[in-house]
């Protein structure tokens, strides 16, 4: 949802949508999360509205006291959690909706993406460029151009010759092929997911029964009935045609679902225009409604979303009162078939579009996003609210999608991004070209930053798997942790991370320090890199704290270790057995660490000798 | 300019422009200021760029650490000025572009304006509520309602039967009317300004010498060439039809100027729209350059900027290569003819666009904005770079202009709005009523601050006047005044106001404090209302500083004196006669502030005796 981690002082509507400004006057964003924490005075308690459309919220918008939600139809399922602190309350409703995607340890590595790339020999030149700067690398994310004719489950043959090679080659460098899937499916009769769609009658239906349609990147497009569980495995049956080809990962897209236009609208919008056009004198008042609202209002229009029909249970049900479970979906419908295609082994799947329950079966990203330090904090402010809602594997375009980065900005983000689970540099073609080799003025401090990554590993892994397994929080805002702190209560640019770990990222531009709350006494590191740092034992209270741009603010809490590797070049090459433990023992007392260690891709997660402990011992 | 006060890190384009969102990515807004301070170490120098034209700027947007411009023809002016600090360079441009605006005194109260006043009830309405609420009020904005069919210069009569009575009526109450004038003059056989500019050859024309149309608000419009002097003289004599009713006052807008379209390119594009209508399958490929494309680029087209002519000593100059020039132009013509309409009186003027020179005719407001805390922040931001310019009248759309505000950003916003030279609560039609007296939750906190505005008259008008007299800057940067002090330097979200205040606002929704930066020990005010409030002598430093929702912080200076006077209805009524002073002297040691008073309406501004020296002896 928009706005800060406190959503007091708006209105919000749950509906999944295509929106790309993470601007403080949007009402929806690309996932419909009806999770929220109230606290009031001493008490808090859970609200969680289980409801398949639009969900209106007005948090202190129309009065600061009041809270208000209403649905279109009265038939949502209404949850009201209470018992404890945040954290408490957190746990407990993670535990009602069941555990959390877990993703291959190699997803936690470095992701480079980019909506471009359009050929094989695209993709090798940023495998090889990252190498070429000895920049860490795991993965390489195909945008639609691997397509053919941007049509699900095709490989372009001309530009993409031998998928399967090409993964294989960079597989062995240590770098996995992520490609993406769209949601529309491209109408082409000589498109088999086509034809077996329309044959299966899988494809969501006009009034009229036959197949809607509308426009997306391949043109005009089905749309899959992913309600269905019959068209669910037919379709994540599909990515065979990929894992065939050894990809281990997907990115699932378009999936809100994003609608460019359908042709009865643009037929009726041109006809419009041809009418309009016989008026010998067209007035201001004429213009804005029907030339640009008119065609503004063709994407994604709300009459679009109520012409459509899925099938439930053998009823029709209209699209728009069920929209907020499309995405997700889809999501889920890959995510049981991986369990099946590719057996005990773990798939890298992230979507666009979400709803509470999809968090079982993919991770998510936070949507298109721009890039500008605005989005960086609303980055770091998004963080807490999805993870608190299951999505744990998750992260934004770092150094932003639409227009143009700079090098500080991507390397300020990156020393926010080099912390959240899915890290990954993602933009959008026509921009500033921002692989992390593009800035050679901070190349040195990237490097640093994205090896600190590596070597922070041990560490962010553990925490990604306690909180999965166990139904707590990776991220979680300062309130979380310290109630009855009004301060911490306040602070909505600093993260706690996992048990030992504060974040307090500069997203200022041209900051070279930034103000910080410590609810607690704290050690402050103020990292270069992993073994270039200054250290500082800090009082509770507040603090300006030095930051120049080539250096990270992390904050280890009291009693609290935190085991850092030495860096590697992909996670594959990652040496655990050998660790430095940071740690911050006020008294010299002793303290533990539990870490996590699996093999990384298969999905027996909970195995005892998966966790080693980890001791500082003081006599 | 987009962006903070440091303008590092980006690239820039001077090119009026009708651009409401006032975000991160955005290259170019209402006004082409093209005077700059560049600080390298201990230098610092100013360089301003005298070009009618657009002027590209990077500001180490591609590499950190180089600064460059360029235009499309080189034969602009550059001016390099050196020799001491920023005060002292800012004072040397001043003294270079003449001295700026003055408005009447009234111009510093409080004016309520909102696109969607309909009627003379409307209007009589908003005086009665501020009245019934208590809440001083000075003018009431009239939006484009006012004109009969949007054309300069008309009234309706049947929604404004009588403006001199209403005008009349209101400042027998203490409220001054202040109408809009658009660039845009509506074709209409019937309209004088129509049929005389057309007679006399005022309109700028295309290439074949016919008048160049384009629709905005009336309908389609020509449009005067203010860079001829006798257009100006022409145009700026036809606000005569309203001082005529009393009005004293006007705001210029779009006056860039915005086009909605121009008839030759909305017709291009509905021939477009009706060919692609012939297709039978209309690809994506084509949707978005030809749909939505071709649609929104009927707005601000450049192409119709490139497409119409001025004349400039008998030869034709094409709009683009003197875009900048044009708003301007507009507000000198008025000033210009209020001297003559007006003799020896001030006549109220803020106009949307501007360049440098046009300071010395009127003030600005900083365009639409939105009502977004991002927005109150940019506000702050902009504040010193407009002054710094000359255009020392400023402020923006308080609550925010387009979109939907909420109570708390209202009273935020005036918080700061309350130290703004323009102050003006200001809407667009279609969004939440904002009018001052809507938040009942807040009201009295609203009124508290509003009143506050009106006590410290006798200081923001002397320091207005000392910054219009003597060529110094009403809002600075901490920078300018403590630049060799680094910490100062990179404060973004403070501002010195005048000589004895700093202004540190909460622009953070629910932040109930903030952290602030003082260069030097200074006394704080956590003020409720001028007769309630909190002070504290704080060491220079960092402090995070509580701040209620109601609560405003201000600084006191070290050997200054604020004088402040009881609240009024409106500056008719305030007493500055009988005044507390605020004071911080360290060391019980003397100081003298230099008031100004004068009558608040004649153009004699220099006397002596305007001048008053307030003390404080401590013996």
């Amino acid at each position: 949802m928009p706005r800060g981690i406190n959503k007091r002082g708006w209105h919000y509507i749950t509906n999944n949508t295509d929106e790309s400004r993470h601007s403080e006057d949007k009402l929806s964003f690309y996932g419909a999360h009806n999770f929220l924490l109230v606290r009031d005075g001493s008490t808090c308690f859970g609200l969680f509205v289980d409801f398949p459309g639009k969900v209106y919220y007005d948090i202190g918008y129309t009065r600061h006291d009041l809270f208000s939600f209403h649905t279109e139809t009265p038939d949502y399922d209404l949850y009201l959690l209470s018992g404890g602190n945040e954290n408490a309350i957190c746990k407990e409703f993670r535990t009602l909706i069941g555990r959390s995607y877990i993703p291959p340890k190699w997803a936690f590595g470095l992701a480079q993406s980019r909506w471009g790339y359009k050929t094989e020999e695209d993709v090798r030149e940023v495998a090889r460029q990252y190498k070429e700067h000895d920049l860490p690398l795991d993965m390489i994310c195909m945008d639609i151009e691997y397509m053919q004719d941007y049509a699900d489950f095709t490989v372009n043959k001309e530009r993409f010759p031998d998928l399967a090679k090409l993964s294989a080659d960079l597989k062995a460098q240590g770098i996995r092929l992520v490609p993406i899937i769209d949601a529309g499916v491209r109408i082409d009769p000589n498109d088999p997911t086509c034809t077996e769609g329309l044959e299966k009658g899988y494809f969501c239906t006009k009034a009229d029964g036959t197949p809607f349609v509308a426009a997306v990147w391949p043109g005009k497009a089905y749309f899959a009935d992913f309600l269905r569980p019959e068209v669910r495995e037919w379709f994540g049956h599909k990515y065979k045609a990929l894992t065939d080809c050894g990809i281990e990962g997907f990115w699932n897209d378009m999936n809100e679902p994003s609608l460019f236009y359908s042709p009865e609208r643009l037929r009726a919008f041109l006809n419009d225009m041809a009418a309009l056009r016989e008026k010998d004198n067209i007035e201001q008042e004429e213009f804005f409604p029907r030339v640009v609202g008119g065609a503004m209002g063709l994407m994604n229009s709300p009459a679009d979303y109520a012409s459509f029909y899925h099938e439930v249970d053998g009823q029709k049900v209209r699209h728009d009162q069920v929209h907020n479970l499309y995405g997700g979906s889809m999501t889920r419908a890959a995510g049981e078939a991986f369990a099946d295609l590719r057996p005990g082994q773990r798939t890298l799947l992230y979507s666009r579009s979400s709803f509470i329950g999809s968090h079982r079966y993919g991770g998510i990203w936070l949507g298109d996003n721009n890039s500008s330090w605005a989005q960086l904090l609303a980055n770091i402010q998004m963080m807490p609210s999805v993870q608190m809602c299951g999505f744990l594997y998750s992260g934004a375009d770092l150094c932003g999608f639409s227009s143009d980065t700079t090098p500080d900005l991507a390397l300020r983000w990156l020393e926010f991004g080099l912390l959240t689970p899915l890290m990954r540099n993602h933009s959008a073609v026509g921009t500033r070209m921002q692989e992390y080799y593009r800035f050679p003025e901070v190349l040195p401090a990237v490097r640093n930053m994205i090896r600190l990554r590596y070597a922070l590993l041990p560490y962010l892994y553990s925490e990604f798997m306690k909180a999965a397994l166990e139904n707590t929080s990776y991220f979680r805002p300062l309130a979380f942790d310290y109630p009855d702190d009004p301060d911490a209560r306040e602070v909505e640019d600093q993260l706690l991370l996992g048990e030992g770990l504060m974040a307090a990222p500069v997203y200022v531009q041209n900051a070279h320090g930034r103000h910080v709350y410590l609810p607690e006494p704290m050690k402050l590191l103020r990292l270069r890199a992993v073994d270039d740092y200054d250290e500082e034992i800090l009082p509770a209270g507040h603090h300006y704290i030095r930051c120049a741009l080539d250096e990270v603010l992390l904050f280890l809490r009291p009693g609290h270790i935190v085991p850092v590797a030495q860096p590697a070049n992909n996670t594959s090459e990652l040496d655990d057995a050998s660790l430095t433990l940071w740690s911050f023992l006020p008294d010299g007392e002793s303290a533990e660490y539990r870490m996590y260690r699996d093999d990384g891709v298969t999905t027996e997660y909970e195995k005892k000798e998966h966790w080693k402990t980890l001791q500082i011992h003081h006599s």
